[in-house]
C-alpha cells in the first residue's frame, strides 16, 4: 500500500455527508477533496470546495472514492447507479427489502466502469449484518435477534427521512425506535425459542412538523377541520407506509418546528445483535454485538470511511462491481500492516 | 460451491477435539472422517475411526481440512508446520506473543504443499481479534480493552494447559481468569483515558493437583517438609511463567484430584472487547462484542468449523499459505448463498 492519501469526495450534504467531513480527520490516510450538493453552494460552509451535484463528472479521475451520502428513500436509488459508472463509491442504502434489486443495479454500473462500490455500509445494514451472518456461520442452530434503541429511544435516520420524503405536507420529522422490554428479556435469557417478528420487538414513535400552507379556508372553523383532516391523512400515510411502519405499533405526535429543533436534534442511537445457541448437553452460548452511539451520523460516517479504504484497495486489486460488508476481510479495512495486525491485534 | 460434503479430520482428542466431534452435526455441509490421537485408540469412544497420530499421512487426499486440536504449549508448534505440508488445517494456537513466528513457519509449510492454514482461530485469538481490528479501523482515535471472564470467573484452557504442561510434578490444573471490577467500570463509562495493562484488568486463580510420587522420605515429617517445598516450587513456577502469569496477581490453591473433578470440570468462559471513542463535539461511542459461553471448547470448536469451511473454499480458490481471521470475509465463512445473505442478513 502506497503512502499516497486516498482522495475522498462527498456527495450529499445532509447528516451523513456533514458527519463524514467532521470525522475524516481521524483517518490520516485520507483527504477530503470536494463536496457535491444540491443545495446552493453559497449556503454551505466547508473547508473544501462545494460544487453542485450536476458538476460531479468534472471530478472524474480526481477522486478515489465518492461517499454517497444522500437518503435511501429518494436519492441513492438513482444517484449511486449513476455515480458508480465513473467513481468507486460507498453508500449506506438502508431500505432492507430493496437491497437485492439495488445490489444488481449498482453492480452493473460499477462493472461497466471498472469501479468498486460498497453498498449498504454503516451499522445496520453494515456491522450488524456482518455479525448476524457470522453468528449464523458459527452456530447455525441458534436464533438471532436484532434490537435497536439500546436502552433508550434511538433516532432512526432512515425512518425519519422516509416520513420527510414520502409523506406529503411534512416539513420535518424524527422517528424513534424503542425496544419492547419484555421481548429483550425473553431473548437475552434464552426463553424465546422462536424468532420474534420486528413488530413484536419494537414500537415506533414519530414527531412530525406539518406544512399547513396548502390549506385554504374561509374561517377558523374550516381551517381547524382541514388541519385535523390533514393530520389524520399524514398519520395514516405514516402508519401504513410499507417496509418502514406497516404492522408496527406506531405513535404519531404533531409538534412545531421550534419544538422539533429544541427537543429532537440529538441523534443518539444504538442497539444490539444477539445470538443464543445451544451445543452438546444443554450448553447455552450468548453472543452479542452492541453499539451505544451519541451521534449516529458520526459513527456511520466513521464506518463508511473505513469501507472507503477497503473499496480503494479492492479496486486497486481488480475486484470490481458491487460489494457488501460480507465481501470485505479485515485486512482490507484496517490501516494496520499485516505485521502489526499479527503482533498487536490477533 | 458444490454439494459435496467437506471431509473433516480431527488431530488431537482433548477438549477441543472432542468438542469438534460433538458440534459437527450442526454443520450439515461437513462430515467427520477420522480422529488422530496419541492416546491408545482402544481407550477412546467415537463414531468414526480413531488412528494413531503417526498414521496421519495415510489420509492424505482423503481429508479436506484437518482440525489441529492439540495444545498451544507443546503440540501445535511442531504438529501444524508438519501437517500443513499435507493438509489444509485450522488451529487455535493461542500463545499471543509467539503468533508472528508461528505464522511464518506455518506459511512456509502450507505454501510448499499448496495448502491453506487458518491459524489462531477460535474466540481469542479469533473473534475477539477481528473485533479489535475492526473497531480500530472504524474509530482509530479510540481505546480498545479486552476483558475475559464475563461477570464470573472464566476457565482459560490455554493457561490451564500451560500449568499442566510446563510445570513439573503437576497432575492436573485449572486456571480461572477474573475481571477486576473497578477496571471494567472505568472502561465502560469512558473514565479510563489510557490503555490498561492486562495485569491491571485481571487476576488469575489456579487450582492445582500435585503429583507427589517422586517424593522420597523416611518419615512423615520429612515427607511434609518435602511436600511443602514441592508446592512452593510449583507455586513459584506458575507465578513467574513468562507470557502466561508473570506480572499478574495470581493465587494458587492445591487440591485433590477428586476436588478438581467435582468442582472444576465446567468449562464456562466468556468476556468482551470494548472500544470507546469520541467524535465531533464530545460525542461518545461505545462498541462492544461480548460472549458468555457455557462450554468454551464447544463454542471454540463451532467457530473453528466455520473457519474450516472458509479454509476449504479459499484453498479451492487458490488462496494458499497461512491465513488469519483478518483474511477471511464472511462470504467464505457462511453456508448461505449470496442471494440469501443479501436478502436475509444484510
Amino acid at each position: 500500500m502506497s503512502n499516497k492519501k486516498i482522495k475522498i469526495g462527498i456527495c450529499g450534504n445532509g447528516n451523513i455527508g456533514k458527519a463524514v467531513e467532521t470525522v475524516i480527520s481521524n483517518f490520516p490516510d485520507m483527504e477530503l477533496v470536494c463536496i457535491f450538493s444540491r443545495r446552493d453552494p453559497q449556503e454551505t460552509t466547508s473547508s473544501v470546495p462545494v460544487r453542485p451535484y450536476s458538476n460531479i463528472l468534472d471530478y472524474k479521475g480526481k477522486i478515489d472514492v465518492m461517499m454517497m451520502c444522500g437518503g435511501s428513500a429518494t436519492d441513492l436509488p438513482y444517484q449511486v447507479p449513476e455515480a458508480a459508472k465513473h467513481f468507486n463509491t460507498v453508500d449506506s442504502f438502508d431500505t432492507h427489502a430493496d437491497i437485492p434489486m439495488y445490489y444488481e443495479k449498482v453492480d452493473v454500473s460499477a462493472m461497466a466502469g471498472n469501479n468498486t462500490s460498497l453498498i449498504s455500509g454503516g451499522w445496520d445494514p453494515g456491522d450488524f449484518s456482518e455479525e448476524r451472518a457470522k453468528f449464523d456461520a458459527f452456530m447455525p442452530q441458534g436464533l438471532t435477534h436484532t434490537f435497536w434503541g439500546n436502552g433508550e429511544r434511538g433516532l432512526s435516520q432512515g425512518h425519519s427521512q422516509a416520513i420527510r420524503k414520502k409523506v406529503a405536507n411534512v416539513k420535518g420529522a424524527v422517528q424513534y425506535t424503542i425496544m419492547i422490554p419484555g421481548a429483550v428479556e425473553r431473548v437475552v435469557t434464552g426463553q424465546q425459542k422462536t424468532k420474534l417478528k420486528g413488530t413484536e420487538m419494537h414500537t415506533r414513535e414519530c414527531f412530525v412538523v406539518v406544512d399547513y400552507s396548502e390549506i385554504k379556508a374561509k374561517n377558523e372553523q374550516e381551517f381547524a377541520e382541514k388541519k385535523a383532516a390533514l393530520e389524520q391523512q399524514i398519520e395514516t400515510d405514516i402508519k401504513t407506509m410499507p417496509k418502514y411502519f406497516a404492522g408496527y405499533d406506531t405513535t404519531v405526535h404533531f409538534i412545531t418546528e421550534e419544538e422539533l429543533k429544541k427537543n429532537h436534534s440529538e441523534m443518539r442511537h444504538g442497539g444490539f445483535v444477539i445470538h443464543v445457541a445451544e451445543t452438546g448437553n444443554g450448553h447455552k452460548h450468548v453472543l452479542q454485538y452492541s453499539l451505544k452511539l451519541d451521534s449516529n451520523p458520526e459513527y456511520t460516517a466513521s464506518v463508511l470511511l473505513a469501507y472507503a479504504r477497503a473499496v480503494y484497495r479492492m479496486n486497486q486489486a481488480g475486484q470490481y462491481g458491487a460489494q457488501t460488508v460480507f465481501d470485505v476481510p479485515v485486512t482490507m479495512l484496517s490501516s494496520r500492516s499485516r505485521e502489526e495486525l499479527l503482533k498487536s491485534f490477533l
